[in-house]
């Protein structure tokens, strides 16, 4: 994905592909978190004491990480959100001129705090190894969590790279729609349930191959890192629907960045 | 590995056990970094300027990750050294009491410097997938360096463990060969030319696993994400002999934290 180009970022071949690619990263990333407990003082608000914090250790822990990678210049990258767009810095590294790819409301669309939701309450106590928590490792965790809910949040709102092509292949027919606000119609135009199918089939052929040791393929009870069915249902029913909603909520706000002698030819 | 029960962290089985997992961390930190490309200007010195750091970029995102990492309570970890020892912060967790497992200078043991020169020099071109670089993602580069350094590391330093364990299982021996400094009988001792032959195959079997996406595996020209091959002679050239010095420069210095009337009985 080169975002110098932003002809090849609204390919959605090239979408595609740097969509499976992500499916590694976090079928890795949620393989390293399950050498962990489920450990919930990490998630619980005020458990562990922080001065002038209010959240959990992970929210405070994934600030600093993103205070960090602001100043790395993460968040100028058009495919990062953070999530605390408020509290983040000013890049060290001198600024780059991203060519104009998405709509100008895009930053508003950041659906990070229901990540963080379906993350701590669902995800993490399927992933992890063990019930419980052994006090040496909440930071390990956390660190571990932070790096499946960066990627997790990256693929997700992905989405709007794929409403943006969406919108640029068939002007015509989006106008009309976002003119009518018809949102169930549009949700339709971006769902392919074939390719969803294939998506989930596809990450469960990962985890089995990233999550077993290869040199112990054969050996008897051999156990996947991470249940490979654990990983189908966080796509289908968490990443998938999000990343949906992230591209309607985009493309229902889409013609407040268009021009609007061509949008008035459709109403 | 539970650090709170020293007995499990000397038993020889469960390190074995814990280096092959790194192994697998290792091989998808590596394959993370492949999708950026050798990005020079982020390994030398001063090239992106920061106010104040004389370094090159990456080892000061490295600090500021360290920064995070030590407020986290990293480096109290017995399997954890920072690269900045003297730069870390205080954790803000509570301090956790580990018992002693290894002996009272093993923290000066750190060969971090020598992980960097390498790691920059002979592992970065190899494993990026393109030389050159691309602006936007020098930041991304460098935080998957960061992983790369912090997993080659832990495994390097791991082999204060097996020191340790190796002298606990024979003391007198140790305690003579020490009192000689007799290092090429020490080194012997800690080799295992058996084992190392099959870290080497396994590796290839797991950058082989790893490093193709499955569903594409029957699929014709795909390519694995990082040669099977560099990442064994990784190991082969850098990972074992820096493990093994670590382990040599242990043991020789071990009697510094011995009963002084036992040692003498060898004298």
């Amino acid at each position: 994905m080169d975002f110098m180009k932003p002809e090849t970022v609204l390919d959605l071949a090239n979408i595609r592909q740097a969509l499976v690619r992500m499916e590694d990263t976090i079928v890795f990333d949620l393989i390293e978190r399950s050498q962990f407990y489920s450990s919930p003082s990490v998630y619980e608000p005020k458990k562990i004491p922080i001065p002038e914090w209010g959240g959990s250790f992970l929210e405070w822990a994934l600030l600093q990480m993103e205070l960090v990678h602001s100043s790395l210049r993460r968040y100028e990258a058009p495919d990062e959100t953070p999530f605390y767009p408020h509290l983040i810095k000013r890049p060290i590294l001198p600024a780059i001129n991203y060519p104009k790819i998405l709509a100008k409301f895009s930053d508003e669309i950041n659906v990070n705090a229901e990540i963080m939701k379906f993350y701590v309450e669902e995800i993490v106590p399927q992933v992890s190894c063990k019930e419980g928590e052994q006090m040496e490792n909440l930071g390990s965790a956390s660190v571990c969590d932070i790096e499946c809910l960066q990627a997790i949040s990256r693929r997700i709102h992905f989405g709007k790279f794929v409403a943006e092509a969406k919108y640029q292949s068939d002007k015509p027919l989006y106008i009309k729609l976002i003119l009518a606000q018809d949102k169930r119609a549009i949700e339709e135009s971006i769902t392919n349930s074939a390719v969803e199918a294939k998506i989930l089939e596809r990450l469960v052929v990962k985890a089995e191959s990233y999550g077993i040791d290869p040199s112990l393929k054969y050996s008897q009870n051999v156990q996947n890192k991470v249940n490979p069915e654990i990983i189908a249902h966080l796509y289908k029913k968490w990443i998938i629907p999000l990343t949906k909603k992230v591209e309607v909520d985009y493309l229902l706000r889409r013609l407040q960045d268009e021009d609007e002698d061509l949008v008035n030819q459709y109403r």
